[in-house]
């Protein structure tokens, strides 16, 4: 109870510190992101791939529009988690930055560059009064130079570089998974089953095809390309095939 | 009491999260939404079906005035639920917008396009101080590239797409009925038939023609039209020869 | 008592819902219009009629400065109910969107548009904070191509068209005098006659010329025109004359 | 103390209605006026009298800095009651107006025209937040059109016209005074004599000619004079040799 | 109690009136006036006399520095009571606003409209949310058309104008002997020791030369002229051979 | 704690008087100079002395970087205690003005003007909401037309002249230490002499050179001069041999 | 008990000082900066040392996204501790102001200079409404004028200059390590092995090489290096043969 009153008497606005330093409404719009469905992130030698579970309440929606994954230009995408209406704000951002680039400079954005104006952005809102943060979490994937990246964005305004990422609901589960069975040598086959089998983990079976959207950016065509349900279909067959990859 | 006096704590601002993530503000005007009378859309393979229950209050009132679906360009119309003067600021936002995509580009905008910056404009006021979200949802219908589309905007900002959607008063009902009984086989008639029936499936009865409006956009003539009341009861007469459709 | 203070946590400002999705603010302002006196509009085939009452405090007081129906354009006239300055600054607002139609177009507004200008207004001081709504309703009479038209503007925004319509004080016994009394086929004295009655309604009596404030705009000359004590007593006495009209 | 706790809910802003619909902050800003000594206006077939109680705290206070009745322009005058600041703003505004008109167009401002300028700025500071309402009642008193006016204007923006009028502390006892004794046909003497005798009202006693300060508009030469203490006692003298005027 | 807590809710916010029509933040402005030491102003038939207390904490601080009358422009001087860092911005107004007459006109600013210049700005700052009243009463007094003026500025933005005033701690003390033993006959000598003695009178001794800042300004050369000491000591010795003045 | 609860009732923002007209705010301001180490400064014919405590609390912290001397201008320099970063913005705003003078006018700010521009942007800070008081009191010393002058500010935006004063921890006893042994003919080494005695007075110890930052500005040079550590443990070494100075 | 509700009292805002004249919110900020993980800073006579704990919560993560040291200019570096959105803001200021004094004078800005610009960022945000202060302590180092510098800035905007100082967790741990252990004539590799060393010190072990993040800016170059993982080895090996370095 004293605790209770205590976290209430600091949580309910971004310009205040808690007695101990801690930003409450940061913390709360981190719940937001776990209220979402996950979305994962990885890399491979040959490129980066995107994974998101796309719930949808009724038969009658249209699954594309369930948008988890977004392209932001043709060699930046970027996964999702969290309050809906928030990552499409940040999602524009990020397009309008990357056009800037190429208008100013008539080059591709940088994946680090994009990743900082989005944080740059998120951070403003966890500082100022008369606003709340942004209640998701983005999965920045690219390639830069020829490389495959991955950047996490949070909503304190911080970001971290991956080789593998989970976020959103159950992200422990599925970080852990990732942990566990992540391996540097896979072709971009491999890093999908992986990214799939991932996000099943919390629920002990694979799930299936059409209720995951999953994209790819390789550094041979650096050009994001969502994977086909046939495709997905055939990468996800094999896993049963070869037993087990759990 | 517990949970309503810690849920009190969190729910008068949009710039608050509460300490599950949640956004209490946004979850009220869905329930400004509820508190509305229910539009239904749908998609046939020739265009699409707005349609909205019309409760008068007074036999003085003119019917026409309760509007529920609305015109944005000649090709897109709108059906609203919810806070009746909200929704004309959105509409008249989606007016403005379809106008000047009109007057910069020389082109009809595009369903989806449109929907985005409407619900860009609700995002921002669940997000900022000094306002409040808006208390409406709308279903945006609209033929693009000659196909038909159909969007609905909730109070966070959020779209989706749909086949057959429901907004408004009851609309689990509604939605449930529409899932039963949509085939997308339907020619625009049968798609008015299952919007008036799912109207009318709350309350147990067929609604009469009056106390519903009704429009249609046909990738024909991509031209929203008004259905007329003889019309209606025509389709709706034919409805109770073939025995219950319910 | 636990529902009214459930109602004054959110009952304070224009940008808070209730929980289950209202708001408090529009509706203590629809209060300040039941505490004005009240005004009646109807149409007739040949015109409309606004009447209303005015209740002078002092036999020093000049009758004609308890204004309650106001001219925006020649063809388009307000009669009001509430708060008496709220009114008077939408009416300034009406009357300056007629004058920029004139000057922008050089044409006459509609009363439709005029209307919306208004209920745009109102709506904007509901969703804002830093203001309160405006504590008034309006009807807004006028002939549109030929045709009369009779609004009425509530204090959230919504417009609604109406045949016959009262708004103020005791509006409910008056609204269900003109439900049972109004035909569609009266003349002007009549139309007169009828809201001149309706607005005694709530008091079992004939009210004095003296007390009511009456204005005509017909599709004859398209021009607002006060209605004179001594045409109204002639009218009134014709009621008399007649029997009970009531 | 229910009623009064339940009052103070809504009683500390301008923008906040109370659920029965009333503006407390201009109800108490109606308190601020009755707080000041009292001031009267009343018309004459030739001209407009204004009168005002002054109360001087010491005997080394200079009469004339208390100041009630402010000349405007030439043909128009201002008696007010209640925050002298407040009143010396919107009296400053009302110069500020009558000398644009005569800048602009050259003609002298209308006393219907000026006190709606007037009550227009009244009405906003009852809407805005971060302000509160004047706490100032004012009479306006001119001439124009060659007849005489007389407009009150109150706290929360309304204006009235008047025959005859009392604003201030005891306003009801002097108000009744006026109902009972004015008559139309007094000349400007009679009209000096019953302001003065209605402001001596709540005391049962004459007012010395020292203690009040009058003003006359005559339609002849259409500028405001002050009556100087010698007419004054001269005309009270009348009053008393004609006998108890009261 | 009731009282207190009464007062208590509507005490803290100068937007905001008391139910009985108060402005306590004004109320409380007055207050910190008492707090300062005390300043008196007079009138004598050649010229204005302006005198002040002045407590030195420590025998190390500057005695001018403790600053109580300050020249305005060569005519016009002010003696404040209160919040010293307050009056100093109201002065250095009253220098900008007679630079300006100056450099606009080419001519010196009347007593009077410089007053009303300071007290519009005073009345602002009651009005007004975000920021507090002026905590200091001003005696503005200089030549004007050849006459002596004084005036007084009180934190609600009122202006008076006297013969001989007191204001700040112990005001009412120093009135009263004022009206005592003013006389409109004293030549400026007799002004500076009916001021001087004022000052005493709460302490029921003459107070010393030293402790007192004196000033005058005469018709004759119209220029602000500090009293030496030594002929404050041969003044003040006058009055000791003359006998008790007191 | 009647007490107490009446004070937390005004004391929480700098835009509201206590209702015995306090302003708590810039109270509790002044004991944050109060938390600071104090400074001393003092006139002697010659010039200016200015004396700081100087506290480290690590042994690896460079002993310059606490900063309690700052050069203004060359013949202007300010000591000061309380909160570092409010003092900092305030010298900041003193170097700004000093350089502008010279850039507008060609010539040395004067020591009060400098000292005037300081307490006006001070006061603002005490009467504008959204923004809080500086916890800061500065010694501001320096030559003016060959004369050595000091002057004080405090957080309330008031300023003081002085011949010798202390500010921050201890004020009290150092300021009657001064007041003791001030005398008005010491050179500057004995007025260096007395500074560093005075800091020590709290503690009863002559401080350690190292603990103290000595500066003068004479009017031989009027430039600031540090005083070295030799140069102080030469002066103090002669305060021992020549007996107690305390 | 009294004393935290004393404490909470005055502890929500930027702009209210406790009545003992503390800022509570900056308070909390420094306790936001001991949340994380310690960052050291060193002078040797040939550079500065800049050396952060980095804290990888997955095997997945890159360790260099981890950052805690940032290059501002070639010849200036930052370590920060605490929130890291926070750093990076004054990281990114930091390279403005760099890069503006490049560009508007030609030449590298001085260590000093930037700490000040950083710091005077900071104090802003202490004093204004609206905001909170920046939760993060830097340490500033470089080369200025040919010699190392080193500078903490704290969250009240305070500035400190080291010969060798810590921030964050643990930081009073470490900071006694470094005032037991620090010599002024340490080689570069020394002045690594200390500051290594002392980052180890709350946990009673040598710090992994991978677990530290190290930088040095020698005035050789005057180009901030990052220390290779194997260069950092081979001087931690060259510790443990050395035997304890503790």
């Amino acid at each position: 109870m004293q605790g209770q009153s205590q976290q209430q008497a600091y949580d309910r606005g971004n310009t205040i510190f808690s007695p101990d330093g801690r930003l409450y409404q940061v913390e709360y719009a981190r719940e937001a992101v776990k209220r979402g469905t996950a979305s994962v992130g990885l890399l491979t030698p040959d490129g980066v791939v995107l994974a998101a579970n796309r719930q949808v309440s009724s038969s009658l929606m249209e699954r594309s529009s369930v948008e988890k994954i977004h392209t932001v230009d043709d060699h930046i995408g970027i996964a999702s988690a969290g309050h809906v209406a928030d990552a499409r704000q940040l999602v524009d951002l990020a397009r309008r930055r990357a056009q800037g680039e190429q208008l100013r400079y008539g080059q591709r954005i940088g994946v680090e560059t994009l990743t900082r104006s989005i944080t740059d952005h998120i951070q403003e809102y966890t500082q100022t009064g008369g606003a709340r943060p942004f209640g998701v979490a983005l999965l920045v994937g690219g390639i830069e130079n020829g490389e495959p990246r991955l950047f996490e964005t949070d909503p304190s305004g911080t970001d971290y570089e991956w080789q593998a990422a989970a976020v959103g609901g159950d992200r422990d589960v599925i970080q852990d998974y990732l942990e566990e069975n992540y391996r540097t040598d896979f072709d971009v086959d491999g890093g999908i089953e992986l990214a799939v089998s991932a996000l099943s983990a919390p629920t002990d079976g694979v799930v299936a095809a059409e209720d995951v959207d999953v994209a790819t950016i390789t550094t041979d065509d650096e050009s994001l390309q969502s994977v086909s349900n046939d495709r997905l279909e055939s990468i996800l067959a094999d896993v049963d095939e070869d037993g087990a990859d759990e």
